[in-house]
């Protein structure tokens, strides 16, 4: 079993923008894929991290700049050869992940283990197939089950809503503040963020 | 074990006004009901519907127009009376609930099972202790673990993302025709809504 965790070093995190400065962005990846990282290694696993650019991580970091698709599918070529071998792939912005959610990514004996995130996404995966492919463009939940079925991959998804939950927006920060006291989360409080009621909704505040 | 599920039949989903009707809000709130009812029914429950106002479901309705908090909080009183009683509160806008996911929220043997939503919210609880009381305003789950570790409960939370997916903005929509076959669902189909890809994210259109 191979695990891999892809990241985007390069100008992570796009989205959050409006809240954070480039160089807070960067920092932000960094405590999230050490939360990721502790998730996984607590549950056994040697992460490979894979990044698009240098970044600073407790797991040996592998520097690759092709877009996601191309690596893991040429990861996934490489490495699951056959019925024995077996690849997982989980991504880097996942700070709610738990040793107790990562095992449950890798409890079903499936050809295919599939974690959606909120969104349409596929946030995690385990591949114990040879033919199964990803395209994470779009609403790549339906295409990962749509694949997985042409190839006659037997599929289960595992219902988490911690490795649901991917941080994109601004309004996914108030989710780290209310479920992790990890890295993100330490990140977050000293940066400033505090959780905030605006119209009953929760959402987040910076000092 | 008495199962509540608590809806808003009055005037149900207005953060929903921008793309339904007031008798759609309605329809779909019955369908979503509907969902939840087959779920907790599938997983060997009987539900008991507590709506402020008439709704069609297939389970029995008791009307009761108070605020969630002193309802629930009444028939926190009324049924966990000693160790041997319990009541679940399940929410009525979880259409992604499944009877897996029913069935995981009473594994757990503990004081106080958890489900939190996203956002902040308790979208499903179990309660077997007689001092645990409610205050679904604001950051729920955080009251609720604190008042739990007030009257000194031991609390667990289940990690399900169909626990946690509650239906309250148009963006939410699209969970349901991604991850859901039910009344919902097909609610949503029927009223012309399918899935969109804009900027690369995944939302609803209506034809």
């Amino acid at each position: 079993m191979r695990l891999v965790v892809p990241v985007s070093g390069s100008d992570p995190k796009t989205r959050l923008t409006t809240v954070l400065s480039p160089d807070e962005r960067r920092g932000f990846t960094e405590a999230m894929l050490a939360d990721v990282v502790d998730a996984v290694t607590a549950a056994g696993h040697e992460p490979d991290v894979i990044s698009t650019a240098p970044l600073d991580c407790a797991a040996p970091v592998t520097i690759d700049d092709r877009g996601l698709d191309p690596l893991v599918n040429d990861l996934l070529t490489a490495t699951v050869t056959d019925d024995e071998s077996a690849l997982a792939v989980v991504m880097a912005d996942l700070p709610l992940v738990t040793q107790e959610s990562i095992e449950r990514l890798f409890t079903p004996d499936a050809d295919v283990v599939l974690a959606p995130g909120l969104g349409g996404g596929t946030n995690a995966f385990v591949c114990r197939h040879p033919e199964f492919r990803v395209d994470y463009h779009g609403a790549s939940i339906r295409d990962h089950r749509r694949i997985a079925q042409e190839v006659g991959a037997e599929t289960v998804e595992v219902d988490s809503r911690r490795l649901a939950t991917d941080i994109d927006e601004p309004a996914d920060l108030a989710e780290v503040l209310l479920h992790s006291d990890g890295a993100a989360a330490d990140w977050l409080a000293d940066a400033g963020f505090s959780l905030s009621l605006t119209d009953g909704r929760v959402t987040v505040s910076r000092e």
